[in-house]
């Protein structure tokens, strides 16, 4: 055949689209029939039948008829040549190396559901354009690390809790859910696996991301039927770079909301960050490391986006009190938030208490004398001390930094000793 | 070689790891300043700055200089054997079916910008798994239609309001602007290529979607410095699927809220969708189409989601009137929406006004007889007319599709007779 000119073949292919059509639209139909007679047949052999997307109510337990399981899992291992450098860990940064395999999990709903795990070569994925993950935020991850300990031994730090949470988004999302120890038991696999990306330093760790998107390519905003849990590591050391003493520098400005009752605040999902960028741009721009989330006419203190907030300070009584939002619905429930609570409730010396605390409140102590500290706490953060509040006009300085023991860095300690392995503790899990 | 026990492969590959570290980092390293080099030596030579995302002003008018030129746009054709079979019109439903081809665009901070646009067969996205868009929805997309009329013309109905708000939702998300005449042409190109496509039909069209998702793979919450637009085409027919009259219901849940003050419900980001699913698969379960969104303690009308909603009432004068609630930063700012107000504010038998409606205000209207019609307008469902809303536990029965000469009818009528060329009118631009 010989070349045409392009409006040739513009037509020749409008013209032979035509033609194409009924013959492979029978065929493609046949298909289709015989995958759904395949799915129907599945399920009347109680393969595992698919969720339903309108189930509210949290299911902590999670039968393992629904779920995939680590028994089924495939491995594949990387080639030589497709083996990633190690940066050196002064360069980690935060999320931006990964290891060299992946962790997927497919899930078809017409396929009678979840289908065998697959660890892989970290590889780009091929996803539909129309995927509703790309369009609408039909997406959520979770955050936990994986420490080398003192022993060599590598753990984990209460991941059960991420599992729990990350169901919770699943249903909050239309997204399917699953056995949390079976996704913890290949996660670890894949960690043993890229074992040596684990750093061998108590300022760095392997951040394990396991995020699950619905892929289903079709535009009706509703539950997709076809959904993909992924996991990758990443090596990283601190989340912010912050100057000589390690605090950070908050911006709260009224004006922008991160979450509202009736919303997904407290649920780990995409759409809770895309909308905090450009604030978050314009607290850089003041010379801020992140937003403090304010909500309602008494500016009450949320969450600071990649971290719950923490303050310390003399109480009424003359005691020393930390003291952090109760969860309402507009925060995160944090692993490390829960776990300070938890180890600092044991403490003789603090009072701790989940309690409203207001700008106002905060303003006040400072002016008094009485404000101690104020700390942010998360798994990619672990402890990050504030030295300043940016809000509206005015500047508060924390005397964070200034104190001769502080909570802080107590807490900090605590928590690392656990996820290092300088102690036994039950939030620690040992993996490899 | 040969084959060894997987437990010796692991070791093997560990032990290798190491050795390539160095070498390959050292490489990799100078490649990567050569890049910043050239960077800044384009930018040096007046070549596009990249975007700021904390601009937080609108600018309708984007000078060319900072966009992709429809002039750079490279064009490769599928093969005869890619081409896709057009399934029937009756099978068409909504978003289901995707043309050949397909449109991108990338944009990269670090070379200068914007790249050139291509149109190249439809394929499966190549994602990165770290990817801000599938973490953090950092993604936003726009909804337009190609018209095939009566004169065989192809005809896009106001697409720069479609471009002005895609950049708006743009500069809300940390992701860069461009020239919204410019991406009108490629996009009516890509619509040339893939005519066919557009079904010879006045109750179904080519859906257009263009998609800008943020690629950069880092884990940290802020402005990607790596980006993709992409814009594929769906042939569609009936959004809903509806019985006899084709009238919808929706349902009235004041304890899930879409939108907030100081959030994004005016920006058609991803974000806005996600949250919705849950209460969605609720509202479906109770037999609804759709939900009906209120906001705050008078439980305010404010969108449907998937469209704006518009009412028709006896006001207090005695004359019919069409009302929607005003853009209150709630609501997403619809073409239909802003193109029934200038319609029909030229009607003189109808008094239009954009005002604040309650629910308690709809209940009272029809308890008095005086409500007449309520309807949903978007590009997706064009109009459609409500006859139910589910209100907690009441049920009210609209008689819209009771009326001699309903409203909806006639704004339908006259939306049709623009997009597919019956009357002329600047609304319609045709591309083909």
């Amino acid at each position: 055949m010989h070349i045409r000119r392009s409006k040739d073949l513009v037509k020749w292919i409008f013209e032979n689209q035509h033609k194409f059509q009924t013959v492979r639209s029978c065929s493609s139909s046949l298909r289709y029939k015989e995958l759904e007679e395949n799915a129907a047949q599945a399920q009347a052999e109680h393969v595992a039948p698919p969720m339903t997307a309108a189930d509210d109510k949290p299911r902590p337990h999670i039968t393992p008829e629904i779920s995939f399981k680590h028994e089924d899992l495939q491995v594949r291992l990387a080639a030589p040549y497709q083996l990633n450098p190690k940066p050196e860990v002064t360069d980690l940064g935060f999320g931006k190396y990964f290891t060299d395999h992946m962790l997927k999990i497919n899930y078809f709903k017409q396929l009678g559901g979840w289908q065998k795990p697959e660890i892989m070569p970290f590889e780009n994925l091929s996803i539909h354009p129309a995927s509703k993950a790309l369009h609408y935020a039909i997406q959520l991850f979770e955050g936990l690390k994986a420490y080398r300990g003192v022993d060599d031994k590598i753990r984990l730090f209460r991941p059960d809790l991420n599992m729990e949470r990350m169901n919770l988004a699943a249903q909050r999302s239309g997204l399917p859910t699953f056995d949390g120890d079976e996704l913890i038991k290949c996660v670890s696999r894949l960690v043993q696996i890229d074992q040596e990306w684990v750093p061998h330093s108590e300022t760095s760790t392997l951040y394990i991301r396991p995020t699950l998107i619905g892929t289903e390519p079709t535009f009706g905003i509703m539950a997709p039927e076809s959904a993909l849990l992924f996991a990758i590591l990443s090596p990283v050391s601190a989340y912010y770079k912050t100057g000589g003493d390690g605090a950070v520098s908050i911006y709260a400005d009224p004006n922008v909301v991160r979450a509202f009752p009736g919303g997904v605040g407290n649920r780990k999902v995409g759409s809770n960050y895309g909308p905090t960028i450009e604030a978050t741009a314009r607290a850089a721009k003041l010379g801020h490391h992140q937003v403090l989330w304010l909500f309602g006419p008494n500016h009450e203190l949320t969450e600071v986006g990649a971290m719950n907030i923490f303050v310390v300070y003399v109480n009424e009584q003359g005691d020393k009190q930390l003291s952090t939002p109760p969860l309402n619905g507009l925060i995160l429930p944090g692993v490390t938030r829960r776990s300070i609570i938890e180890l600092a409730s044991q403490w003789e010396d603090l009072v701790v208490k989940e309690e409203v605390i207001t700008m106002d409140k905060v303003i006040e102590l400072n002016k008094k004398g009485r404000l101690l500290e104020m700390f942010g706490a998360g798994t990619a953060v672990v402890i990050s001390p504030i030295s300043k509040v940016g809000f509206l006009d005015h500047e508060i300085h924390v005397p964070t930094m200034k104190q001769a023991q502080p909570v802080f860095q107590r807490v900090k300690d605590t928590l690392l000793a656990i996820q290092y392995g300088h102690i036994e503790h039950p939030y620690a899990k040992v993996i490899s």
